[in-house]
């Protein structure tokens, strides 16, 4: 195989494997070319995945070693993003009876999704996460982008239990912005003991949902690493519950008689270098 | 920007925008290269794309004309990754109470998710789908991997309504395997008249889910044009009330207390050309 079809399928191999490392002899044998050509190619796909912003391929030394694509998204593009997001979500028609905001066309699209995933994904690359956690239903998009990204399973609590997944653990908890007493539910062996978790959700109001995760969770003695939401609401009436969490909007005013809404950055803007 | 950076960056392109159909100025002008250059990049992308399997890029004379890269997912691919998946659903340890099967570890890996829906969508990728729509909530991410594949939005059909949605339409349908009456509501604006439509669901028994999708789905006078499932019950003591559908598993026996279970490939097998 030529160098510039070796490239094209080693890009393709690399966007499909996130943090495999593989020796440089797994590249030798599967494209039958000499290891200092590998190590060109290997150059130039690392300058590329740079210079897009996508990530970069990392050499590990040693017998063990090899090489591995870990996957990015620069914070250019993520602000990018984010701003988008804002104009997206300030348009008067999202505005639903209640003060709610019609955002199902957002987390309906799979590329928007994505883009999401990715730059969520990017703030938590660093914190080791074993799995994700989201609770059925709207942040379960996400919570597959995320974990897509960061290249491990998700798990999703359920609201009521579901006779096809075996024993269960439940909890019940108060709402944060209902105040009704609500129940989660986790198949017992659907996440390991001690396993370090990020929970992924669409939106935080008060945080009630999220805390009911926190506290299911603690019960499978899990360490919940990360928190992380597409939107928060900025609401000055209400106490927030969570603290550690990233958020990539801010939803702050929504006059339904004005027929306006303020989407401002959520603080994942100033959490990044 | 050289040959070799090139063909790494458009293969991230066109991987990143399926179907989007884009002009050889918009790349000569990206890339700052000559149309004749950028033609040779697209043949090499093209015919190591078709080798891999992934699909090909689509070539569109005329004025209105470009270039495209149309996602495929290889017949043999495609078979091996059934394969292996009868053999891991086939493992003992996978029967619950009631002879059902634990699926939740498959549906929870992105990767494997992202797999199932390649291989459903490339079944489904001549049937000019509009939307993809599902019914909460293992349903979700296979329809999300479906619909990534295809370039097309999720909507997600729900058994209760949510307030944060605005008005919806709502029917009431007799659960197949159970025999219970239940509900499904899909907010009026998620989906637009006489769209087409492709049903994705995890899991089909006698039919009766898919059954009331197709029904509420009239209320929007929707084409259902295709109806794909992960896995399908081979169960023949109870008539199946669906006809038109793509399986890729069929689980066939569940012996509790054998501790046995026969898993075979679905009728996607005998589908495809």
């Amino acid at each position: 195989m030529k160098r510039s079809e070796r490239l094209v399928s080693m890009t393709n191999y690399f966007l499909e494997n996130p943090k495999q490392l593989k020796s440089l002899p797994y590249f030798t044998d599967m494209f039958q070319a000499a290891k200092s050509s590998i190590s060109e190619d290997l150059v130039i796909v690392d300058k590329v995945f740079q210079k897009e912003g996508i990530g970069h391929l990392q050499t590990v030394a040693g017998a063990a070693g090899g090489v591995r694509y870990i996957p990015g998204f620069s914070k250019r593009s993520s602000l990018q993003f984010i701003d988008k997001l804002c104009r997206t979500l300030e348009e008067p028609v999202r505005i639903l009876p209640g003060g709610y905001l019609y955002m199902s066309d957002i987390l309906g699209n799979p590329k928007m999704v994505n883009q999401i995933g990715r730059v969520l994904g990017s703030a938590f690359s660093e914190a080791e996460i074993d799995v994700v956690v989201t609770v059925a239903t709207k942040g379960i998009p996400l919570a597959y982008a995320v974990a897509s990204f960061l290249d491990v399973p998700v798990v999703i609590v359920r609201r009521d239990p579901k006779v096809t997944e075996g024993s269960s653990v439940s909890i019940n908890y108060v709402s944060g912005s209902s105040r009704k007493i609500q129940t989660m539910v986790l198949p017992k062996r659907s996440l390991q003991e001690g396993a370090n978790v990020c929970i992924i959700d669409d939106f935080m109001k008060a945080g009630g949902t999220i805390t009911g995760m926190t506290s299911l969770l603690a019960e499978f003695n899990a360490n919940v690493k990360a928190i992380g939401v597409l939107a928060e609401a900025d609401d000055e009436e209400e106490d927030r519950v969570v603290e550690n969490y990233t958020s990539l909007v801010k939803i702050s005013n929504v006059d339904i008689k004005q027929k306006q809404i303020q989407v401002l950055p959520g603080n994942f803007t100033q959490k990044q270098g």
